[in-house]
Order: structure tokens, then sequence, then C-alpha cells
């Protein structure tokens, strides 16, 4: 791929001067465009040292509108973003609907000098490939114009740029250790790349390789295509052509199979919470020490005892390591991001508990039933999902999801008592109501969803929640039994943690 | 202080239940009415290694709605947090209103420990504790309840306390070597907590000494104590107590006397501001090498020139090493915190440039003439804005801040140009006829803002805005100027900064 590039055209000025000036105008229209349109664009630049990334992307930028761009400058995870999954910080930074993202060095850096250096390979980098084609195909689908450029130069040429930025001492600090060794194994980091590319170059997302040795040229040709990319997408839009998928009938009914008359006495409850209340506080510090994050799913009827069910969980454990993450109809910045977003963000540290009391399953719950995505977005949902939870799980996670099970008599019951009981009213709302009358509809989401998203690594726990005490018991033992089943006891070997 | 306290009380099983039963009850209730009142709540605990600050927080919360707090535990700062004010990470985790931050340690675990180690003395330390009583003091002042306890056990019954941690390895990684030198020089750290406690105890934020021998003491103690904070608070907003402050009449009309005729030939301008962007491209890098952040801030009139100015500022400017924020009315979560919470989010980190396109001065400016903030709010906000300028500046920031000035007559000329220019026309909006009405009252606004704003390490600058080639040359000029004068050239000294 990169010994095809020619790196000896060039572009004289005056023909720069008319390209740009065209160029400028044209961009400035399109990001007021795209705004208007919510489209998020996202543009990647990866390139060798001194290519001129910082140059190009200073142009680029100067005909846009600075309230509507980020630049995002990717360096070494610091400690934060290492005790989250990998593609946690990139998440982080997505651009919102109608504005841009410009990421100089992103998730390609680190992967292209471990292949350089053949730190990576096997299994470890067929999973590394696959991390990137998920995260940036979810944003595609959600309607992001992803372009990345790769600026090349050769190793002669490279040479010369570093003599001259150690020439002036304000400067030089750029040509450093990491520079200097990727000069001297260019050949290396250009099979590499080559690799790489390959491996990443999708139909959403293409590598755009730019031929840097001239500056001008190079500057042109990626206004151009940033400058096309928008229009495409543009075009697109206003033709609505989104695929509609394929979506398979369920092959299970969970639902249907429940026994919802197992109860449990509230002697017995009395007697083994408080046991198992300590036990997991004993493994909370376990994970700690190892260093892997629990996550927890909290999701169910109304009124199904979700509340009272998470404080029984909760009671012994050290507050330091844990946090309980609520989540309501998405609001002002969460609603302008991939849906995703929010709850990436909300990811627990390495070693901490997370409990979501509601999740992402919001997506194929109130968001299917009440039209608030449409059937293409809530139908790629499940596999965005299961997509989601498998990279969790490879960072480490331990994953426990309850669907909170009451049945429809005993909803009404509660909701009654809740409303005839003074301390007990700001409980009960309209909208507990009005979602009782779509019950059937609920009915059939859960089961899709229970049927499409129970994996191997996170799987569904349906609990019968009619009884408080037995359902209280079970959920706690199921986070029990799920922790010890992947967290092994310690051993003789030395611990995993220092105090953070 | 902590010497008087009586470390052998205790609670019997019988008291310790009777007084929880009421105030968890009490708690939530509070809980419920502090979130409808709009009351943020921020809760500290300090105190000795394993005097229990978990297992009383821990206690504490199960009597609350876990939607409604956050748990924040306090460790050393990371390496992005050491590139920000030291304040940095604390506003960025105070709590919105209606919600509950607890902070497990805090701004005061790293000052105790130097103090004890005597890493800190002189102005060094008058500046800690000042920066303290100020975040403190503005948090209050917007009407947060702060609690702030200190957990206090013997130097015998901490000893006892590690060695039964000790006894389990899953537990035993929380004695670590911090943890056994605090012990080791257990009565160095009395003292300087006591030092500490003395300095900041004030009177929005007292300190309560807890005597943490007794489990169940420690914990009811700090119910009440969170309880009566609370309702004093409720019972004051009942009564619309706020004080009113005096406001002073202003000494200077700094936009008087300004000379709108300056002008600068176009020749002269197409020749002097490419070698000033140079320049300015200069100085960034030695901002970095120093790791000095540079924040500039524009306000000014509609139609004053303020993107276009900018524009021209950044054009040479490295993308990787500078941000334009452009800020516009709160919304969500903004309007939900302290004003100045988003400004702090905001900050850049060391080395980085940041152009603040509005600002924090929205407080004294549209949203006094708008009634948006109360008078007494916008009046306290002219010294909270020069205290957290200060705070930047003594945190290396170089700080400069533009009124970009433009004749009544002048706006009406672009404001008309806009409406009747095709690719301008989205520039122009109903507002900005609105705020045109208002010429005279922010006028007035603008005035007191330079007169009480412009400090030494903070000041003004009016660029005359009629003529755009002299405005943009200013501002250049003025950022240039700005940084000279306070980022020395490089010496031989080697450099200070690593690549990021």
């Amino acid at each position: 791929m990169l010994n095809d590039v020619d790196l000896k055209v060039k572009l004289d000025k005056p023909a720069y001067k008319k390209a740009m000036d065209a160029l400028d105008l044209r961009l400035a229209e399109l990001q007021r465009k795209a705004r208007e349109a919510g489209i998020p664009v996202l543009v990647v630049f990866e390139g060798w040292d001194a290519a001129g990334k910082g140059v190009v992307l200073g142009r680029l930028l100067e005909a846009l509108d600075p309230r509507g761009y980020k630049v995002h400058h990717v360096a070494s995870p610091t400690e934060d973003e290492r005790l989250h999954p990998a593609p946690w910080r990139f998440w982080n930074r997505i651009p919102a609907r109608g504005l841009m993202a410009f990421f100089n060095r992103s998730w390609y850096h680190q992967l292209l000098d471990d292949l350089a250096r053949k730190k990576i390979h096997g299994m470890a980098l067929t999973a590394a490939y696959e991390r990137i084609r998920i995260f940036e195909r979810q944003l595609a689908d959600d309607g992001m114009v992803i372009l990345k450029f790769f600026l090349h130069i050769s190793k002669k040429e490279q040479a010369k740029r570093f003599e001259k930025l150690e020439k002036d001492k304000v400067f030089s600090w750029r040509v450093g250790k990491a520079e200097r060794r990727h000069h001297k194994h260019f050949d290396e980091y250009c099979k590499a790349a080559d690799a790489m590319l390959g491996e990443t170059s999708l139909q959403e997302s293409p590598w755009i390789v730019v031929p840097a040795t001239d500056e001008r040229l190079s500057i042109v040709k990626v206004a151009e295509a940033l400058a096309e990319a928008i229009e495409k997408e543009l075009a697109q839009r206003a033709e609505c052509t989104r695929e509609s998928i394929e979506f398979a009938p369920r092959q299970t009914n969970p639902l249907d199979a429940v026994d919802m008359s197992v109860a449990l006495p509230r002697e017995e409850y009395q007697e083994r919470l408080p046991k198992l209340q300590a036990e997991l506080r004993r493994l909370q510090h376990l994970c700690y020490v190892y260093r892997r994050p629990v996550i927890i799913v909290y999701e169910g009827w109304d009124a199904s005892g979700k509340g009272g069910n998470i404080k029984r969980l909760l009671r012994k454990l050290d507050p330091r390591g844990f946090e309980v993450i609520p989540f309501a109809a998405p609001q002002g910045e969460e609603k302008t991001h991939h849906y995703l977003w929010r709850f990436w963000r909300a990811l627990p540290k390495a070693g901490h508990f997370a409990l979501f009391d509601r999740s992402w399953y919001g997506r194929v719950l109130v968001e299917r039933v009440e039209g608030f995505a449409k059937p293409n977005e809530w139908q790629r949902a499940y596999s965005e999902i299961n997509e989601f939870e498998q990279q969790l799980a490879e960072a480490g996670a331990v994953i426990v999801k309850f669907w909170m099970h009451v049945t429809k008599d005993e909803q009404l019951r509660r909701f009654e008592d809740r409303q005839n009981t003074p301390h007990k009213e700001w409980k009960i709302t309209d909208e507990d109501w009005r979602n009782r009358e779509k019950w059937d509809q609920y009915w059939e989401a859960v089961s899709d969803m229970l049927d499409r998203t129970s994996t191997a690594h996170a799987p569904w726990t349906i609990i019968e929640g009619n009884d408080k005490c037995y359902a209280r018991v079970k959920a706690i033992e199921t986070v029990i039994d799920a922790i010890k089943k992947q967290v092994p006891p310690l051993g003789k070997k030395k611990k995993v943690a220092e105090d953070e």
C-alpha cells in the first residue's frame, strides 16, 4: 500500500491558492450543513513523525468555525485510562451529532507501534483489529462520517525534517527517543503500517494515504477528501437510504417458563442475608486485589423491587469501591451522542463495582416500545449491545444482569399500596400507570431482549420478584456465584493491586 | 482540639438501634427535601487510617437513595490532575444542586501529610489554607451544605485494627507502607491535624471531630450532624435570609477613554500579521516546554469581530496544543452546578492554550442584565472571579482578557451588512437585535466588569474593534507581550517537558 504511493508529486503555489480558496468556502458551508443535519464527523490523522499532521490539520481548521470542532491529541493512556477497557478513552471523545472531532493520533497509534516491534500477534492481534472494526462500524451505523488519513513521507525526508527541528531549542523536544527509534526502524514500521491499513480499511471508514512530501499537496488532498465525505453523507441523508436489517424471530421465550410462586420464609432470609452480604464484601476486596471490575445491571418492571434489592446487595460493601448509577431518559449531551456513549463513560474502574439502575437495555425496551428509536435502530442494538458487553468481558469485567420480574397482579397491588401510603406516595407517578397499560408490548420487548442478549460472558438472570425476600437472596447469590466462577481465590502469589 | 476528645465514649446496642431507626427515616426524608429544594450537600470524611471512614459512610448511605449521591475516593492526583490547578479535580466533583457528594479523603489529605512531614510551611502553607477557604466559601455562598468529619482514634486502637486487617490476605493490602508510616509518626500527625483543623474550621464549613473508637457512636454522631445541617439549611431557605452585600460604586470608567478612531493600513497589517503569528507559534512551544498554560478570554459586543480575531490569532499555532471553547447559556448539568463549575472543567492542561469565546464573565454581563442572576449573586461574582483567576495565576497560567469594543454605529453597520449578504445571514439573529436594544445596560455592566476585575495577574485589554486589521494585530501583540513578560526564554538549562 505505502510502496505504491508516489511521494514526488507536488502542487505549485497558484494551483494551491486557487484550490484552497474554493475549499475554504466549501468546508465552511459544509460544516454548517453538517451541523444542521446533525452529522457527526470524526477525522483521524496518523502518519510518520514530522510528516506534517499538525500543519495539515492546522490549515484545515482555518476553514472551520472553532465552535464546531474539537482536536484530540492522543498520547499514552493515563493511569485512569489503563483501568478501563481499551476503547473507553476513545468513546469518551466521540463527537456529538453536528460536531467534528479531529484525532491527532488515535487508537491506531499504539497498535502500529506494537506491530512494528512485534509485541502483538495471534489472537491478541485479531482481537485488537476486531475491537477497532466494531468501534468504527458502530459509529458509522449511527450516521457518523469517519475519515482516516495516513501521512506518508520517505525515511530520507524524515531525516531532513528532524534536522530542521533540532536546530531550534524551542522545537527540538519534538524529536525525542521514540521519534528516533521510529526513524531507525522505518522499514519495519512501513511494513507494519501496510498490514494494519489493510486490516482496518473498512467500507464505512477507509484509510486515505496522503503523500506528504509536499505540504501544499497534502493539505489540498485532505481538505478535498473531507469535503467529499460530508457531501456524500448529506446526499445520502437526503435520500434516506439507510438499509433496514433482517430481524429473525426469537428462539426462546424465557419469561413464559418462570415460576412466580417461589418464596423464602422471613426467618431464613434474616439468617442467610447477613452471611451473604459479608461474603460479598470479602469478594469485593478480592476483585479489587485482582483489579477485576464488576458490572451489575438491574432492569425490571416498575415496582418490581429494584431499589430495595440494590440496597440489600450493597449493604456491607465498602462504599469507596462501588457506585450506583441511575439512568433515566437521556438529557442534553447524552441525547446528541451515540446512545452507548453515556454508558461507556459510566464504566467502573478496574477493581470497582458499578450497579446500573436501568441501562443500555433502554434502547430495546422503552425506546423500542415508545418509538424513540426507529425499528432499524433498536433491531441493530441487540448485536451492538452484545459487542459492547463482549468488550467489557475481554477487559476482565464480571457481568451480571438482572431482569426483576413481577406478575401483573402483584404490580397492581404494589402500585395501590404506594398510592395509599403517605410516605411511599412519592414513589408512584402517572408514568408508571401509563407504562402498565403497555404491559404486553413490554413483555414482547423483554422477551426479545432476554433471548437475544443472553451470552456466555453476560447472561441474564431472571429474578422472581413477587416475594422480596426470595428476590434479594437470589440476586446476591447470583453475584457471588458469578464472581467466584471468574475470580480465583488468593493463592500464595503476591498481591496484584497497590492501594490507589 | 484532638486531645480534648473523649475516646472512651460508647453507645450500647439498644440505644444505637433506637437512634438509627429514627435517623434512617429522617435522613431519607431530608434527602428528598434537599433534592426538591435544590440544596447540594458535600460531606468530607477525613481521619486516621482504619478509623472506620468506610464503615461509617457505608452505614450512612443505607438511609439514602443511591440515585441521589456520589462517593468520591480521593487518592494521589493523576498525571492529568497534576497538569491542572490544584482545586481543579475537586471542582470537577462538586455535587449538583439537590444531590449529595461524599468525599472519602479530600483536599485535606495531601495537606495533612505535607504538614506532618514538614514539607509545607510559610507562604506556601498560607496559600494552601487560603485556597481551601476560597473553595469552601464559594460553594457555601452558592447554598451548598458542607460538613467535614474527622474520625479520631488512639494510636493503640489503630495498632489493634491494623493487626486484625493483616490477618486476612484479602484485606491486608489496606495496611501498606503509607499506613505504617502514619502509624509510626502518629503524634506528629495529631499535631499537624490540630493545626489544620484550626485553620480551616470556617463558619460555613466547620470541622466535626468524631470519637471513633466505638463504631456505633461514630455512626450516630455523623448521621445526626448531617441531618441537623440539612434541616438548618432548609429552615434558612424558607426564611430567605441570604444577606445582600455592599456594592460600592466603581472607581474608573475605562470605556469612556477609548479612542475608537485608531486604524491600521491593510498593507501594514498584511506585512506584520504573519510575523506575529510565527512568533506566537514559537511562544506556544516555549510555553509547552515550561508547562505554562495560557488562558485567553474573549468578551465583546455582538459583531465586534471576535470570531475573525480568534482565527487570526490561532492561524499558525499547533492545533494539538490549543482549544477554542465557546460558551453559550448553561445547559443541563451546567445549570444545576455552581456557575464556575463548567469553567473549572474546561481549563487547559499545563502547557496548552485555551481560548474562551465568552466566559465566566457572563455572570456579570448577560446574567446581570437579563436578570438571570440575582443582585447579590452577580455582585458577589466580581470577587469570586478575581479569586478564580488568582488561583489560575498561582498555578502558572498566563491570563489575557479581551474586551472587543465597537461603537454602536459600527455595530449597526455590521448587523445590516450581515442581513444583506447571503453567506453571512446565518450570523445574525433576533437575539442580536434584542441585545442591541439594551446597549446602555450592557455598557454599565461592562464598565463595572472592567473596573472591578482588572487585576495585576489578569488585566483586561480593550481592543478597539472598529478597524479589524488594527484589532487583530493588537490582540496577537497583547498575547505575545503577556507571554514574554511571564515566560523566560530558553536558557542553557535542560528542557522541562517531555513529549506527552
